[in-house]
This record gives C-alpha cells, sequence and structure tokens, in this order.
C-alpha cells in the first residue's frame, strides 16, 4: 500500500473497510455470491468481533467460547472474512477459492468444515433458532455444573439476522421460547436494511418488529447499524441485560459505498461486477490493486481482541484443573457428556430392560427405555412439541427447564415442531447433549427443513416421531402419515428406525445413542405391538444391521422372502403362521433400518435376503414407494397408495387389508399368479 | 324433554348447551375426540352463527357466503354440531357416526368431503394461514369484478384459533402478511383458555399475544370468551374496522361446565367418561337420556339464521343476473374463473409458444410460458417467497397486489415458504383461482405441510420449485435438494412434473393448468436446458403420459433403455452418441412424471418399458431412491446418495459424474458387468 491510496488513515475505518471489500473481491472472484450483508453489516460485526465477542482462534471448539450465528448465512462473505481476519485457520487463499471444490468457503457456511462456523446456515431462519438452542444449553450446562468460584460456563450467544430470517415461521417459535424462559444469554443484531431479492422489504414486510418482539418480553434497541459507538453501547446494554433476550435493530443501508448499488436488491445477491468495485473501491481510497487487499496494521486490530480474551482463556482452563479437583464426580459427568459417552454394553442393558415390559406400542416401551437411557447417558435431554403425554417423552427422575430452573432435562417446546428441531439442533451443535425432539410422525413434515441440516451438519439428534401410520385410526387423513417413511428414507446422512416390539425398540434407542454424528429418527406407533415371536430376545440386536431373519421354515431353504417393519412384523408372522398349513415356506426378515441395512457388506446382505429367492413381499403401513430396491419388480408391496381415513383402529386394519388374514390371502394370490 | 329436567329455560342458553352437549356425546359415542374446544367456544361461536355468519346450508358453495374456518380443527365436533343444528347436510345420525369409516365426520374436518367445511384443518396453524388467502381472494375477486351496485364479493372470512395455532410459526408468516396487505375482511377469534395438552400453556408459552398481533398491524380486542354479549359487540366492531385484519382474544374456561374436568389439559383431547358426562348433564340441567339430545325450539334458533341470510342470498343471485346482462364480458371472464377453464388446445397454444424460445433453463422457459398461459387463463394468480428474479414467476402484463390495490395477479410472499403453502391453499378453497407459488425445490421441506393439505383436499393450486439440484452450484449443498424428487414423488394426490426443456416445461404447464382436484409440483432447473433432439416437437406431448420414447435404435429393438429426467435427458442424449458408434442399441426414454406414468394402462406402460428389455439406466441428479421401480433390481441408477458440495456447475456436473463422457462411462462399465 502506499500513502496516497488510503486516504482515510483512521484505522478503525480501514478495519471496516477491509472487511468489506475481502468480502467484495472474494464475490467477485468467485462470480456468484451475496455481497450484500457484508457490505452493510461490517460496522457493527467489527464493533462485536474486536471489542465483545470471546473466542480463540487456536481453539475453535474452546467450550466456553461465545457461540456467533451468521442466520443470514448468504452473507457468509462477512463471517470468511472476520474469521481469516481475526486468525482461524481461514487464508487468503480460502478467501480466493470462495464457492469452489474442495475449499474451506462454501456458498453458506457450514458447521464441522471451517472452523469457526458454529452453526450451518443459509435456509432462512435456522440460525435464529440454533442460537436459542445454544442459549438454552449454556443455561443448562450452567445450572448443572457451575459452582462458586467455577463460573465453567457463562457464555453468550450472539447472531446475525435478516429481514428473511424474521420473515420466517421458525423466527417466531423460537423467539417466543426464548423470551418465555427469558434466555437473556442471546444478544441477536437484525440487520434492518430494508432490502429483499425481490426488492425493497415494503413489498412483503412491514412488522413493527420491535413491538412483535416485545410482545415475546424480549429486550428491544434500535440503532444506526453504521454508527460503531452506539453498536457497542448497545451491545453493552444487551449483555447487562441478563433477564430478556436482546434483539439490536440495527439500520443499515445495504452496498453502504457502493456508488451506484447501494440501497438497491441488485446488491443483495450477485457479484457487484468489475465497474462497481472499482467504483466502491474508488470512493473509498481504496487501492484497485491487488485484490484481497489488507492494509497495514489491519491484522493487528482484528487480532487484538483474542489477545485481549487469552488471559480469560487460560483462566478457564486453570479453572476447569481446578475443577477437576475439587469436584471430581462432576468433572467425570462433565467428560462424559463432552464425549456423548455411552456406556459400552448400552445395548445389553436397554434390551434386558425391555424384557420385563408389558404388551404396549412401540412409543411406550420408548418412554421406558429412555426413563433407563436418561440414567445412564447424561448428555441425553430434550422434550416434545406439546405432546408430552402422546409421545411419552417425559423423562421422570428429572425435573422440566422453565424461566428459572434449568437443572432438568425435560424441555416443553410448545406447539413449535419447526422451533424444536432448530432449537434440539442448536443443543447438539453446543456440545455436550445427545438432545431429542417428538412429535406425531405426520407433523415430522413441519420440521423436515432443520432435520435435514441436522443431517447434513452430522449432529447426533433423536427425533422421536411418533403415531406411524394410519393406525392412528380416529383423528383421520390429516393425522395419518403414509408418505413420510420413504421420504425420510431418502434423506442422505439420516438414520430412520421403525421398530417392531419392545426388544427392537430398546436395540432401536441403541443405535440412536450410538450414532455419533448421525441424527437417527425413531418412527414409533400408537397402536399395541406385542412380541413378535422370536427365538431369543438378544435376535433383535439384528437391528444394528438394519434387517435381520425372525424365523426360517424348518428345512432352512424358503420359497418367498417376507420382509416387514413396525407392528407389521407381528401382524405378518401371525399371517404366516395360517400359511405355514398350507406348506408356504417363508422367511421372515425384520427390517426397522433400511440406512443400516445398507451399511452392511454384501456378504451379510445376501445373507438375509439370498438374491436366489426372487419371490418377496414387504409389508409396511406406509406408501410402498421404494420397496421394489428388495422385492424386485416382481415382487409384492403391501403398502398404501391413498390418503388414510378417520375409523377405529381394528375398522382400518381390515379395510386397508392388514390383519393376519388378509396378509395371508394377499401372499396366497401373490404366490399363485 | 320434560318442563323438570331443563332448567334453565332461557333458549339461548338451551342453544348454547345444545352445541356443547352435541359434541360431548358424539366424542363419548366414539370413544375418542377432543371436547375441549366446543366446551368452551360455545358461547362465542353461537352468536357468530346465529348473528354474524352469512350462510345457506342449501347452497353450501355460494361464492360469497363467509367462510368460516376451525383452525383449530381438532375441535371439529363444535363445527359439526353447528353445521347440523343450522341444517347443513349432517344429520344427527352422522353426529353418532363421528369418526367412524365412512361417515361425514371424520377425526378432522376435510373440505370437499362434509358440507359446509370450508377448508381441512387439523395441522395447526393451517387454517390460519388458509383464512388469508381467502380474504387475498375476496379481495382479488371485489376488485376484478365489483362494479357500482354490483358488489359481488364482499365476504368477511372468520376463523377460530387456538393456543397452538398461534404457537406455529405459519401464524407468523400469515399473520404478518395479513396485517401487510390491511386486509379488514379477516375476522379470526383466538380461543385463549390457557391448556394445552401437555398442561398449562405457561409452561411453554407466554406471548402478550395482543402486543405480538399490533405488531403485524392487525386490529386487536380482548373479550371474556363466555361474556356473548361482549362477543357481539366485538365481532361488530371487527366487522366495521375494514382496514387492518381483527383479532378478537377470547378468554375462555376450557370444558367450562364439566365439574371436575374444567381447566384440565384432560378436557382437551380425550373424551370426559360417563361419570364426568353425566356430571357435567347434572350440572347443566340436561336430561341423562337420549344422548344427542336436542331441546325443542332449538333447531328453531340456529335456523333463524340461513333464513335472515335467505333475502341477501336471493338478492346475490338476482344481482348475478343483473350483472350477466350489464357486464356480459366480465360474466364471462367471472364463470371462466369459476370453472377454472382452460382453453381445449392449451397443450398446442404452449408447445408453439415454447418452439420459439432460445435455449435457456426450465425455469426461464416457465416464466415465458406463464406469460402466455396468464393470458389464456385467468385463474392463474400467485407468486413467490421473496424469489421472483431467481424462480422467473413476475407476470409481466398485470400488477402486484399491494395494500390498496387487489386488480393485479402477483402476489409477493415474502420469506414466507409455509405460509405461502398456506394463503395458496386459501386462494385455492375460495374458489376461482389456479394458484402458485414458487420457491428452490430445496425449501419445499419449508412448505411440506401445506403441500400435502393441498394434495388431501385435492386442491388444483401449481408449485413451483426452481433450481432443482446439485446444479444449483455455488451456493453449496445447504441449497441443492437431493432427496426432494423422491420425496415428492411418495406423496399420494400430488403430481410431480420435471421437464427436459422447452417443450416439455410447456406440456408440463399443460398438465398442471388441466389437474383438476390435483396439485402439481413443476420442478424447474437454474441450469441451462437445450432441447432434446426428437424427431417432432409434438412428441413433447408423450409428457401427458408421464414418459415416452425420445429415440430408439435404428432397428428398433433396444438392448438397453436409458430412463432420465429433467436435464438429465439431454445429458444422456449426448452420452448416447459417444456409445451409439460403440454399437450400443439403447432406447432413450424421457420419464417428467412419475405419477402421470403410472396412471397410464399396462399396454402403454409395456410399449414404453418392454418387459423383455431387462437392462436399464436411470439417470437423474438427485437420490436414487425409488428408481428400482423402473430399472430393476439389477439395473443401473446414475443418482447422488450424498449431500452436493459448493462449487461451479461444470465442475459439480464433472465430480458427480453428469457429463455425457462420465454417463457414457458409466453405461459402458454397467453393459459390460
Amino acid at each position: 500500500m502506499t500513502d496516497t491510496v488510503i486516504l482515510n488513515r483512521d484505522i478503525e475505518q480501514l478495519a471496516v473497510n477491509t472487511i468489506k471489500m475481502l468480502s467484495v473481491d472474494a464475490i467477485e472472484k468467485a462470480k456468484s455470491g451475496h455481497p450484500g450483508l457484508p457490505t452493510g453489516a461490517m460496522d457493527y460485526a467489527y464493533v462485536l468481533w474486536t471489542q465483545f465477542l470471546r473466542f480463540n482462534p487456536n481453539d475453535p471448539t474452546w467450550p466456553n467460547r461465545d457461540r456467533f450465528i451468521l442466520s443470514a448465512g448468504h452473507g457468509c462473505m462477512l463471517l470468511y472474512s472476520l474469521l481469516h481476519l481475526t486468525g482461524y485457520d481461514v487464508s487468503l487463499d480460502d478467501l480466493k477459492n470462495f464457492r469452489q471444490w474442495g475449499s474451506s468457503t462454501p456458498g453458506h457456511p457450514e458447521f464441522g468444515h471451517t472452523a469457526g462456523v458454529d452453526a450451518t446456515t443459509g435456509p432462512l431462519g435456522q440460525g435464529f433458532a440454533n442460537g436459542v438452542g445454544m442459549a438454552m444449553a449454556e443455561r443448562m450446562m450452567a445450572a448443572r455444573f457451575n459452582k462458586p468460584g467455577f463460573d465453567l460456563f457463562n457464555n453468550r450467544i450472539f447472531a446475525i439476522c435478516s429481514d428473511g430470517d424474521l420473515m420466517e415461521g421458525i423466527s417466531h417459535e423460537a423467539a417466543s421460547l426464548a423470551g418465555h424462559l427469558g434466555l437473556g444469554n442471546i444478544i441477536y443484531i437484525y440487520d434492518d436494511n430494508h432490502i429483499s431479492i425481490g426488492g425493497n422489504t415494503s413489498i412483503s414486510y412491514s412488522d413493527d418488529v420491535a413491538k412483535r418482539f416485545e410482545g415475546y418480553h424480549w429486550h428491544i434497541q434500535s440503532i444506526d447499524g453504521h454508527d460503531r459507538i452506539a453498536a457497542a453501547t448497545a451491545i453493552q446494554n444487551a449483555i447487562e441485560e441478563k433477564d430478556r433476550p436482546s434483539l439490536i435493530i440495527a439500520r443499515t443501508i445495504i452496498a453502504k459505498d457502493a456508488p451506484n448499488k447501494h440501497n438497491t436488491s441488485g446488491a443483495h445477491g450477485e457479484p457487484f461486477g468489475p465497474d462497481e468495485t472499482k467504483a466502491m473501491k474508488e470512493a473509498l481510497g481504496w487501492p484497485l490493486e491487488p485484490a484481497f487487499f489488507v492494509p497495514d496494521g489491519v491484522y493487528d486490530v482484528f487480532r487484538a481482541r483474542p489477545k485481549a480474551v487469552e488471559a480469560e482463556y487460560n483462566e478457564w482452563r486453570d479453572m476447569l484443573k481446578g475443577y477437576r479437583q475439587q469436584y471430581p464426580d462432576l468433572a467425570d459427568q462433565l467428560d462424559a457428556m463432552k464425549e456423548l459417552r455411552v456406556p459400552a454394553d448400552l445395548t445389553d442393558k436397554l434390551i434386558e430392560a425391555a424384557s420385563a415390559f408389558d404388551p404396549d406400542a412401540t412409543r411406550s416401551y420408548s418412554g421406558k427405555i429412555m426413563q433407563v437411557a436418561a440414567e445412564l447417558i447424561p448428555s441425553l435431554a430434550g422434550g416434545s412439541a406439546d405432546l408430552e403425554p402422546s409421545t411419552k417423552t417425559l423423562l421422570k427422575e428429572t425435573t422440566s427447564i422453565t424461566r428459572n430452573t434449568f437443572d432438568g432435562r425435560n424441555i416443553h417446546f410448545g406447539v413449535r415442531e419447526l422451533g424444536m428441531g432448530g432449537v434440539v439442533n442448536g443443543l447438539a451443535y453446543y456440545g455436550y447433549f445427545i438432545p431429542y425432539g417428538a412429535t406425531f410422525l405426520v407433523f415430522s413434515d413441519y420440521m423436515r427443513s432443520a432435520v435435514r441440516l441436522a443431517a447434513l451438519s452430522d449432529l447426533q439428534c433423536v427425533w422421536i416421531w411418533t403415531h406411524d401410520s394410519i393406525f392412528v385410526g380416529e383423528d383421520g387423513p390429516t393425522h395419518e402419515p403414509i408418505e413420510h417413511i420413504p421420504s425420510l428414507r431418502a434423506m442422505p446422512g439420516l438414520s430412520v428406525i421403525r421398530p417392531a416390539d419392545a426388544a427392537e425398540t430398546a436395540v432401536a434407542w441403541a443405535a440412536a445413542l450410538q450414532n455419533t454424528g448421525c441424527p437417527t429418527a425413531l418412527i414409533l406407533s400408537r397402536q399395541k405391538a406385542p412380541a413378535i415371536d422370536r427365538k431369543n430376545i438378544s435376535d433383535a440386536k439384528g437391528l444394528l444391521r438394519g434387517a435381520y431373519i425372525v424365523s426360517d421354515p424348518a428345512d432352512g431353504n424358503p420359497d418367498v422372502i417376507l420382509i416387514a417393519t413396525g407392528t407389521e412384523v407381528r401382524t405378518t408372522q401371525d399371517a404366516l403362521k395360517l400359511l405355514d398349513a398350507e406348506g408356504v415356506k417363508a422367511r421372515l426378515v425384520s427390517m426397522p433400518s433400511w440406512d443400516l441395512f445398507e451399511k452392511q457388506g454384501k456378504d451379510y446382505r445376501d445373507s438375509i435376503l439370498p438374491p436366489a429367492v426372487v419371490k418377496r413381499v414387504a409389508v409396511e403401513a406406509a406408501s410402498p414407494f421404494g420397496w421394489e430396491r428388495y422385492v424386485g419388480t416382481g415382487g409384492l408391496v403391501l403398502g398404501i397408495n391413498r390418503f388414510g381415513a378417520s375409523a377405529p383402529l381394528k375398522v382400518l386394519q381390515e379395510n386397508f387389508g392388514y390383519t393376519p388374514e388378509k396378509i395371508a390371502q394377499s401372499i396366497r394370490e401373490y404366490l399363485k399368479g
């Protein structure tokens, strides 16, 4: 750099401009990206990252670091620029590789992919809810572990949200819950730039955001988002407000220093182009060349912050050492939670517990297994979307978290399925928790976008979806899942398990709790699920391999393979008893999880489904979609190709063909044909 | 009845108690249902239905009737009781068959199934959003057709909402949009009973609802929900408020007159049981027998309302006759809209238009086709969730609706995918419209619950989902759909179409516009989709049958069938050109729609996919889930079993194997193996 090109000698302004211009240059080079946010949010982002945020680029997963979520994930060049400037493992070359194959700077921030990214964002509103989950996690960890003199957990959750985040319904669900719980550790900045892709936000949006959030009992401040002193004051006030989550409404000008694009929707989501980039650099007195220019002294400004935090970081580590000595049992529990530790013999323990269960629905078995699992695994915590009694998910040996008490493990999410999804993901992002969220399977539709992000981000959470089929009964088609099971099976990275009885439910939970780095969906029944006849209860461990043989004909040479899941395993077994007498030689396979089965080697798969046995039947009270994979195009799928109906269980079983007699008859006809 | 058992001689109170006790008895008989709402909401519901609601049970689809939505659909016995008492085609026997197989009184209200039900509800919050769509529809119809002296459209939209409805994020999205548009024709009553399934709502919910809705610019009143005079005053005030939607917060006591269950969560969703039912009847001085008792004079009270409306109804019909004479062209357009009429030669017209398009993405073809379709079909109206420029869905020859002008056909939904889903459904429920809603395919996840209700309710809407694959490119995995196409194919009643080029896009639109009683999803590309080589552009009409032959080997005897969808048809065709030279004899099938294909007879299906040709390959840049149906277990599926990546298009094509060379190579290996 030379003295002549940098007109503004104010180092702070230079630092702010660097955030902006690195972002503009990276997007320009990628010929793709969203320059709008980084060129509007840079002032308060600078203040936050250089004066308030507690972090250590050398230890990006420091448990008590403040979390920073860019809920408006499309503006990720803001975040990547900050990560680079503050000393995270994001180099100038990484910025130059923005949005390229294999780079650490993908098109939207990805947790686990880039150091310093605390949440995968992009789908709007999700980050907002993740932060609520992280804030709950902090409170829950503090309640469990902090002791006088050992403030192990006291981090804050910062986020930047856009108009889009606040328009999304998930922001309502999460904000309402955060206000209800009085999560004062939340400090969100709303980047109010009045611009969205479609044009001025006024074409579709005129909320009085302050009033709306007052309705949620949040603490509200409004500032000029380019006034850095105002930003510092507002952030400080928000930090001091301990009883309410804080929203700082920062009015900004999108693309503030771009002479032609400022305050236009064109600045939101496309590169400025060479002319406007040049014009902007000229307006700022920025050197035209080289791109990705960082003026002298600017790194120092940004790196002063982690240096200032270093003492606190070291103190924290020393504190943890002291804690280990003074509270060894708690420290061990803390380690167990950090590792998401489960006992080595978990599966056996849970099967053993299940062996004593009276016949019931798999949701009820699950509820009982959870009590056992919660005792063994301190990481387990969660709740349901106002369906505790129906989903059987309340942990009995602990309390529910409330505004004032966070030492419990039950969370009442309210009728907020998607918010629950985002909050559960937030709990998982925070670390320490294997969180679960429960609702009816049919309402998994409300939360799919969050479930997908859990899968994409390798989060170990457990989705408990009960009322798994038309056997919901009287509630009728609005409440009866049909397409949901195959729709979820199609999602990469999600393990889907539909257990058949108590033993399988126990093993399904064991799988979920051992599925490190992967969310699991447990698909559970409202209808009774009596035990399937198997030689040994431990055969149910076959669930861990996705599918296993329940029974074979006496000579071990089946003519036909019957594959079933969930409660249809037992019904099919009863049907088979009818067919046995007629000389049908069938193998019965329970296949609770396609994805676990597909992870097995070919030998195992062929041992369960020998290629030579081409007559095959699948029985599942759901859309038949996809079953040709296992029964072939010549197979029979006893599925449901329509919506359900409102009627008592037995009437539905009869009319949809899921009695042992009807199943036997269908198989009989198939074998004849 | 006898004089002695009815203590309260006040006929109004008797009428109110009848709503309540019919509901309690029906739920008791069904041994299933939700008595909470009908035993808390009866007072204001009585006032609304006997003093304000304009309806004609003899003409349940009278276009200018007021709409009534029970957004809290679980309380459907309230609605069924009212429908019965006011003279709709819902008999006492129907009430006695509540929740039984084949009855007209299913577990949640179903549009098209029960006369007088204006929207399918149950999944919470959906009805709230549907009403916003209906209110927009009314305004749009009034703007287009009302003339001085011909107030054809001036109906109001009433709804009852519960805590659950207001906790759901969709209520935020829809309320924000309704307030933005100043929909004064909305009058919603919030049944604020402080009870949810999990217990008192205070375990998870403490919103200041009035303040929240003031933030949306709604008109708010709070009343004692059991004070019928207050309810009448509030409803009247709400009707008179023309510039803002109205919310009446009615504090009610759930199960008000049930001596033991009142104000308990146990009253929400299970039958009271014989003891409590008896106790309640005794408390009300109600005869214990017979159940389903309707005191003398009560029918008269309820039927006085439709009688009072009759004059208005007849005037409206006369007005329409006069309108036909005075405005014959408009009247014809009105009829066209009512019939959702499309020209008989629509497909040809759209193909012809498409024949002139320059090579582009299918989203762009779609945008151009929509301009033509909008001209031909006055029912077509809709918009996108803040993605107009990206989804290419803005109609150019019309304006956008705004707070003050509703004569346009473009709707700016804002960043509110699920709200858009509910509003689009509301436009369809209202009649007259073939509404569409657009966003990126990956964000269809946010709106699945609404899409499902469209399918369940046989609503002809069009979902336009662009950015159909990893070929989104730089935006990366958060924005790249993988599992969405199969997930949507699994949904009953939804037609899913992924066209390959301009001609197919034209025919896809023709299918959607002719798909009476069925929603259609158009899956469209961001990437360029040059025309596939076909003998004649009209071959693309094969799309209407789901799949068709693009090309065959010279001798007409293929050794292998290649099946592709969307942009992969052309890439596969290019691959085939490479293989041709090597003597590979392949048939190329374009299969834009599985569901349309499956509606064809076996002959047609076998003519496209002859069973004798067992070597088959499917090419689709999506999860391979389900393709075994067409390629068999021995087939090859060139799909994607992981999440996508952030990189430029060509890099992704190369790395994921979707170049002609890579596809040819995969096929080559498959044929060898």
